[in-house]
């Protein structure tokens, strides 16, 4: 039986332009940062190439009025890095968001389409 | 100003295996077979080509107990499609799950992450 995380899955994005400017994956990185100390020992952690989590980390420094993460060598030095006090206040509210909306979700609606819903898909018939 | 719904996306998805059983994009599908009465009517009027409408119906019917959609013709043949009773009552629970979710989001979090968060992003530094 599959469990119910990996039935539903909830995902919380604020935007700001083209930009996510907070995301699960952004949280998850900023985590990551506060734990690490470097930008690029958190993407490693999380199994992501350097380029990848820098431009990550550049979109949500440019989406907030003051930066989430400070690098102390610049971005392209792979300095150390840390988690600024507004990417801390930020992480918090988007950890509850997501707690408030997690406890949301339980009840009736979501008991009903479970009871209907299979583990795993029939195969498709392409024609019949 | 941008709109609070433009910037707060929540995306909630049921998941079957590697399908998605329901979500956004096939909610809004199904109510557009319910009223247009056909596949290809409503991918049309949802501006998606027919193989893809396809697809996402038979992803569909294939995640849960018994079919959410049915057609008179068969697959290929472009009839008519009607939404099941399980159809509709999973299309009922799952706007109520994201009504309930949607006011769960209201609150002191998210208005703080608000008051920081750009409309639009900050121009890249490639090096500083």
């Amino acid at each position: 039986m599959t469990s119910e995380t990996d039935r539903l899955k909830i995902k919380v994005q604020l935007h700001c332009g083209d930009e996510i400017a907070m995301g699960p994956g952004k949280a998850d990185l900023l985590e990551a940062i506060d734990r690490e100390g470097s930008i690029s020992a958190a993407g490693r952690a999380m199994g992501m190439s350097y380029r990848r989590t820098w431009l990550l980390v550049d979109a949500m420094n440019r989406c907030w009025d003051l930066p989430l993460v400070e690098t102390t060598m610049g971005g392209k030095q792979r300095g150390g890095a840390r988690v600024t006090d507004l990417g801390r206040s930020i992480l918090r509210h988007y950890r509850t968001l997501q707690n408030d909306i997690d406890r949301a979700r339980a009840g009736e609606p979501l008991a009903a389409m479970l009871s209907a819903l299979r583990d795993l898909p029939r195969a498709s018939q392409q024609s019949e």
